[in-house]
């Protein structure tokens, strides 16, 4: 072909174009015969054409595409021709045309392919995908797949969207160093050993945190930045050593502009991105209440059904479980003032459960530590069958006009003398219903709330001392300032998380601005003046020149659009992630180094993979 | 103060607004008593706003005023007033108003500063900086000055118009991982000790370039990322352990395109962040005609000043200085049939050169590799003086026509056997006088110019044996194809180079995507198959799956951003550099680490600095 490069995409042709000379580039996506003419379906990121080789096509180009194979990479010149109404394609974005090809080159040839590019679905509609290290060798191959072409195409429409937003918020984007100082708080430290120092490393971060601190000390006010971040954890859960959060921090600020800016940025995206249009404030949840009513930090919103408070029917029946959690015995009770017996009310399914189902759910709250799951049911006649029935007969009106129970409604108890444990166990047994009843209210796909009022400080049973609930610069709600050395464990901080779906997408806090108060919480938890110095000596340094009050807050861009996509890992949503052992099948990573390479680095291993 | 949160920023303020009460956040910039008033000039990004507290303020406002001083973080809340006329501060955007203090809180104080945030000028008005490492150790104090604030919001716009320009033209921004395997090519990697797989390391990335070929490879088709990378340099120079590179990657495209695209973006963002104009197209230079005509592969165009091929002086005098340089003698010459006798018309100097001015260029040559500059004057009657004027007395006729001279200009010559060494040593003096002489063109304060063409292999002399001048993924020009193992020197590559005012700001190329032509570069360099797998395998492989025509060009932001500043160290367009040992002296970084994380990751450091 003299000139083979596109005129046009793969997705781009409709009726109108009939009659129009185009060029096309693609991979084939499928070939087949047909009576004489040979269809082949050429595809690029923008759609699929049908191109014909038909009767009249010249010998030389039938010869090239009866040779043609899958993701071979072709170029194809062509008239366009409107097809019949009966061969109308509605399903493909170009179905109304086809492309009589007149010219072929073939770019490249494909091998045999490792897994098939095109979906492969089983009986039932379930899409069979390759095992994970074959699709993760293969990635190149494995990103030509339609809905890894679309989470990347909807990833970088997302960070653009949030760069749009910001920008117009006055937001500026600034790049911090990923080369600093290792901090041994929190998570585990990446760490790249110095040519030049011999026996110093710089630390990869695990987000931008000290750094974005210090441009508000530097005036800047309104910062941002789509930031990878670094965290040498275990496999576990559905994790990558790098990841990618939108870091914000803002000066002069509250925490309600920190909030409403972030509603927006995401409102914006869901808006440009899928159409979607969320409310333009979220719900806001203290902490207590999180757990109170849904047993978790990071609740399900998209279903309502919330855990209620049933410390009333300790009294009610001498049934001795329940006495415990009732009883406001331990200190973290008292200090919530709520109790440990929590009812679930499941609505219209009495007649549906089985003793089986039930067990089932309470295998799932012992997981979380309950010590049973203890329930009955209500039926047809409006009594109390099946459990702990037993012990409530009769009290029937009261219990069902205080949990708002009706017939044929499942109730469901967890009683733990500590109020917590009830909470997150009752919490993941309504989670787990929710998902078995699907309960997600369908015109509510993607359901945002804060969680507010955190406690500060959590005290640590085995060291034997408080420490901070998240991290040691945010600042405690300012009507705690004179108890915070009297009465740590009532403090709350003035931090948010921002929960989606039952995950957490966000976590965020004000800052402290005064070097005083942050030495006062260095020595609640603990902290001597010489450790905090070696670890953020420089930070609290450059707070003694005129530190603005200042807060801030980091979606995880990875999670966020995980979400959006509907999958539940974030490797679906990566180009190019780690295996669950935070290798690369594809080249081989981490991989032995030469040993001149070592040696420039002044080190030696102690231990070889495998030796 | 009730509610201290601003209500309007530091350089929003005008006449129009008199009258109103607001709240100001900022920083004291400075302070000053003038008739029992108190003035305090309020600074925040956005610009200064004078602050007057004046008789009629409460004593307690006077006295929180009185005790102010520089870098006190405060609120306050007044009411503007316009200035008298005469008052007027037409150098500032609030010059207009100012503001009657009511209320001024306090957020923090600032301890004595290392050094003024206010811009130090001596009597001659350059600016006094305090040394690089005490800016750096202060670096949020160093941020606060308003070059910094100003370098650091372009660059955050110059982001933001390079992902507009791009985003709307259908590139995707796609982030490739930062944790590679290591390929010791090219400079040194740096690399990342693998917790989990003992023995084993990540590298960090030089470049995303295997990375977007692979995505070309899945179908992207037009990628960008502005990434982050890593290179383990010798200190010298301006140079970073990480940089930011504005990254792109092309399908179904060819050079013109990719030229045209960077041209747009550049277009773009000079207009939107500068307000300068660029023209549509740059000019584009072959690598022969740069060094032929300039002397480098990045010459500096604001001025125009060429130099010419003398070789025709050799056969007018029996000067033995000029015979070498204008046969053509070596192979190199011969190649691009050029001489290595070049001349530079100097325009209108000569009474003004002393022979000291002289001696200087021709140490610069010198610097070069140039055993000499020859020079001679045109004097006032039109003779030759000085110099080399004896040798061509009389042939001023022919000469000054050929290379255009007139009286009162200075001739300077560089004869080598080499014609490249010739141009280089040349181009440095031709560089040396545009700055001497101010000659840049006033008009042309940013040019860009392409260089084309640029030979592809390079003869290592020191190990005997063929290299590629740029990497080898780059596409050798199609005319070259059945030549390139008979003849590797002749053979011209599809690569380019950006160049603003004398600096390379962005190399690119086309790339190979045929396997089979990739294994001919690998084996005319001498890399062993086994070498090549080990290196590159997985993108030999992955072309082996249908690779389309692809090209890309990666545009040094750092550097860009710089010259758009009028700096000339990256340094200063860097929120957090490091100096040039690559250390912070802010958080002391590189450091030790504790033996704990070593153990960890299974290494011993065999050397501790300064043990």
């Amino acid at each position: 072909m003299e000139n083979s490069k596109r005129t046009c995409t793969c997705g781009q042709l409709t009726a109108a174009d009939a009659g129009k000379t185009v060029i096309l580039n693609g991979w084939v996506h499928r070939t087949r015969e047909l009576g004489g003419l040979t269809f082949i379906l050429l595809r690029d990121r923008y759609g699929i054409t049908q191109v014909v080789v038909g009767d009249k096509a010249a010998d030389d180009v039938k010869k090239i595409a009866a040779q043609l194979k899958s993701e071979y990479c072709i170029a194809v010149k062509g008239v366009v021709a409107a097809r019949n109404e009966k061969d109308i394609n509605k399903e493909m974005s170009t179905g109304a045309i086809e492309v009589e090809a007149q010219e072929i080159e073939v770019f490249t040839t494909a091998q045999t392919l490792p897994f098939q590019i095109d979906e492969v679905r089983q009986k039932d509609g379930t899409v069979v995908l390759p095992n994970e290290d074959l699709r993760l060798k293969y990635r190149y191959l494995d990103l030509r797949r339609a809905p890894m072409q679309n989470h990347i195409i909807l990833r970088s429409k997302v960070t653009f969207a949030v760069r749009e937003y910001l920008t117009k918020l006055g937001f500026l984007e600034i790049e911090t160093p990923t080369f600093i100082k290792s901090t041994p708080e929190g998570a585990r430290d990446y760490l790249v050993p110095s040519r030049v120092h011999p026996g110093k490393f710089y630390s990869l971060p695990q987000s931008p945190q000290l750094y974005k601190q210090l441009l508000m000390v530097s005036g800047f006010d309104k910062y941002f930045q789509i930031a990878r971040c670094y965290r040498d954890e275990d496999a576990r859960g559905d994790r990558q050593p790098e990841f990618t959060q939108i870091d914000m921090e803002m000066s002069f600020t509250d925490r309600d502009e920190v909030l409403t800016v972030t509603e927006g940025m995401l409102g914006h995206v869901f808006k440009e991105t899928l159409g979607y249009e969320l409310p333009v404030h979220f719900d806001r949840i203290s902490w207590d209440d999180a757990f109170d009513l849904y047993g978790s930090d990071k609740p399900d919103l998209r279903f309502d059904m919330k855990m209620q408070d049933a410390a009333f029917m300790a009294d009610l029946a001498d049934f001795n479980a329940f006495k415990a959690g009732a009883a406001n015995a331990s200190k973290t009770i008292e200090r919530h003032k709520r109790s440990g017996l929590k009812a679930l009310v499941v609505k219209n399914v009495a007649d549906k459960f089985s003793r089986k189902n039930i067990e089932a759910l309470e295998a799932v709250a012992k997981t979380y530590k309950a010590k049973g799951l203890a329930w009955m049911k209500i039926d047809a006649a409006g009594k109390f069958e099946g459990g702990i029935s037993k012990f409530y007969a009769g009290k029937e009106d009261e219990i069902c006009s205080k949990l708002n129970a009706q017939k044929n409604d499942l109730l469901l108890f967890v009683s733990d003398e500590k109020w917590q444990v009830a909470c997150v166990a009752l919490g993941a047994v309504r989670k787990q219903l929710g998902k078995d009843l699907n309960l997600y209210n369908p015109a509510d796909e993607f359901h945002f709330a804060w969680i507010i009022d955190f406690p500060y400080f959590a005290w640590n049973e085995e060291e034997n001392h408080w420490e901070t609930e998240h991290h040691m610069f945010t600042l405690p709600q300012k009507k705690y300032w004179d108890t915070l050395e009297s009465d740590p464990g009532s403090v709350k901080g003035d931090l948010y998380d921002l929960v989606m779906n039952g995950y957490e997408i966000a976590s965020g806090s004000m800052r402290i601005n005064d070097p005083a108060l942050q030495e006062r919480i260095f020595e609640i938890v603990g902290y001597s003046r010489e450790r905090a110095d070696k670890a953020f000596g420089f930070l609290v340094n450059a707070f003694k020149f005129g530190a603005p009050p200042h807060g801030g807050i980091a979606p995880g861009l990875d999670r966020l659009v995980m979400l959006m996509c509907h999958e539940d890992s974030i490797k679906e949503v990566i180009a190019f992630p780690k295996n669950t052992l935070a290798q690369s099948p594809m080249d081989d990573c981490p991989s032995y180094v030469d040993d001149a390479q070592l040696k420039d680095l002044h080190i030696v291993c102690t231990e070889r993979e495998g030796e």
